[in-house]
């Protein structure tokens, strides 16, 4: 689990500010849940079968023996808060997003941590193609406003009966070829078998690509769906690449699914989601036909590496005690008239305390010693032009002004 | 553990963004440390005897055998980073903010939750008393910023030899009333003594009442520091009162202590904190005085049980498919340009649709049928006078923005 130190945290913070921004223009609204939830949340959502399951989560006991779990992922816990809390009465819409720290027990690499961080939506009573539309200009428009380019695959699933076809006629064409798959996806024939086309495995890939894919079964309402889908992203000049061979990770999506990718960089998904029309009432909720995206925060950060430096407008320096006292009410009259500003605490000698003003990125130094406080004046320093002149303190304030 | 709604969430992100303004003017930098921490992270810190390490922390064990534990409290995660990641050379002074979950296995009660939410700072080779006001008094504006009236007690616990004089002291006075204090009282005699300055049993405060305060005995230099630091408080309006049997729960503390309590509210301290100039060398790193503070958010938000309004500027009302795909579009458009606005995305009855616009508290309603398709306008309904007129969709705009 990493530190984000104070250099990174700044274009952390800018990062969720524009996305809160863009999450709250599209009507979602922020939802802060717990990070530990009992464990049965996510077995029950995730499917008994994937990864995260199976391998990659914090659970323990608390103190009175129940099994409690480090969330992996944001929906399923959004999912158990808005039925805990009676928000999805009949024909209600729900849209809420969520922004917080994950936690997978994975080798930690590039771009993957053991605590992560996640953002994204989750609309609930989105019946209409209009709600996978919106989901997805949502997560498009957050990316653009980050000025980050993207790329987006996109594919369906169909509806249930659709699925559960495709299952039939996979689990067919598999049967013979059961002894040339990888273990894994042997083992998937049994549980999630549409996850044999997330394989990496070139053997699986070579079996796999002459299969028809799931999008060629799909039914003409469901086809019919994407199509209008694909329009509106084309009016609204999103960047996307149809993949016939898209599944998500996650057993519980069927309908419109979607992952996104940085354009021409080399990493994993940034942002990913699509339908969930039956996990609300596999949660014990009403039926509830859902669409939800995630963006991974990590990741866009490591892309932007953002170089932003921080810099403060003024520091005062301090030449003997009773310079040191006037400058700590300065100090605190200029903040709290907005201006960053900063001092050395201590009575150190003016070269030291330039370093400091020096390693601040201080646009201004006020300088005060006995001289200063006997003519009642103060010392500015220019520090971007080496100007120095002698005002008021009074006049700090528009002095400041003027360059910030 | 507690859900937070998107009812509660703008009044607690109003919250955390004020003070984050407060902290970066006050020179803090952000910083965003995992929940879980290697156990003894939070033993070596809080002290064995404390109720924390004793009774309150979630502790788990990871997949290779290693005991983690969901942070309790913040500063002990902060030293632990800066020291790993070397923020700490000499003479450096750095200053720290953190906003974030912690959690604490108790009774579940008003103002108590297991999982819980601290923002707070640290301020690292902070040696003189001005660092000690420089925390109280962005505590004091953050409370003041969030029109929370607060009041400060205050204390000194002296330097390090006068604190281990005072343990003496209090020892032998209390060592023929073994027997009629309170069991926990018994035990904190042998842990932390001045922890029985915190007991509440009645038996207990009797006693202690006779007991000469640990102010009374600490040397004039640390006197004389407190003065000054009293005088600054003085200066800048802060209201505060001396408590000379003030103590804090945590072994870490020596110098100047403070709590903040909301004014004629009864509840426990929503802030906390003081010097700790051992705590880095404990922990591994360079000696470094430091001070540091912690407020409770979810007390404040209890206390402010904010009650603003969720509004959206417009609402548009489909009637027919033709109407609902150029609603969607012009959805979009809107957004883009910065205004809030929602639409029902199924068709439903006109009646449906302005009863979701009013659970929106939409200030404006958009109408379009196939008549205003023939027409080319819109009908706009001004919801707080209920005037209702045509405009061309490009007029939009400005009707909105007028309002908002």
């Amino acid at each position: 689990m990493e530190d984000i130190l104070p250099q990174q945290s700044t274009s952390w913070q800018n990062m969720i500010s524009t996305a809160r921004c863009v999450f709250n223009s599209f009507g979602y609204h922020e939802i802060i849940l717990p990070v530990a939830e009992r464990t049965e949340v996510f077995t029950r959502t995730l499917g008994d079968s994937s990864d995260i399951v199976n391998k990659e989560m914090y659970t323990f006991e608390d103190k009175k023996g129940r099994s409690l779990t480090l969330r992996p992922e944001g929906t399923a816990s959004v999912v158990r808060a808005v039925i805990e809390h009676g928000l999805l009465s009949s024909g209600n819409t729900v849209k809420v997003f969520y922004i917080g720290p994950m936690f997978r027990y994975e080798r930690p690499q590039k771009g993957r941590k053991r605590q992560f961080y996640q953002m994204g939506v989750e609309f609930f009573g989105a019946r209409s193609y209009y709600s996978d539309c919106d989901a997805v200009l949502c997560m498009s428009e957050i990316c653009k406003k980050l000025d980050i380019p993207i790329v987006i695959k996109i594919n369906t699933l169909g509806c249930k009966s659709c699925l559960v076809k495709y299952t039939e006629f996979i689990k067919k064409s598999l049967t013979n070829k059961q002894d040339d798959l990888c273990k894994d996806c042997a083992t998937r024939i049994k549980s999630n078998i549409l996850r044999v086309f997330d394989c990496k495995n070139k053997n699986c890939k070579n079996i796999l690509k002459d299969i028809t894919p799931i999008y060629e079964m799909v039914c003409d309402k469901d086809k019919q769906q994407f199509t209008s889908f694909k329009d509106v992203l084309n009016k609204f000049d999103v960047t996307f690449v149809e993949d016939r061979t898209l599944v998500r990770g996650l057993d519980y999506y069927s309908g419109i699914i979607y992952e996104a990718y940085i354009k021409d960089y080399n990493s994993d998904a940034v942002s990913g989601g699509g339908r969930y029309n039956d996990l609300v009432s596999i949660m014990g909720g009403p039926q509830t036909p859902s669409v939800g995206f995630a963006i991974g925060i990590d990741r866009l950060i490591e892309y932007k590496n953002d170089s932003s430096k921080k810099e403060i407008d003024v520091f005062l320096v301090s030449l003997g005690p009773s310079a040191l006292h006037k400058n700590f009410e300065l100090l605190i009259t200029l903040r709290n008239l907005g201006f960053s500003a900063e001092m050395e605490y201590e009575e150190k000698s003016p070269k030291s305390q330039f370093r400091k003003a020096n390693s601040f990125n201080a646009k201004y130094v006020v300088v005060r010693g006995e001289d200063e406080i006997k003519k009642d004046i103060i010392k500015i320093k220019d520090m971007a032009t080496g100007h120095e002149k002698e005002i008021k303190e009074n006049q700090l304030k528009t002095v400041l002004s003027n360059k910030t």
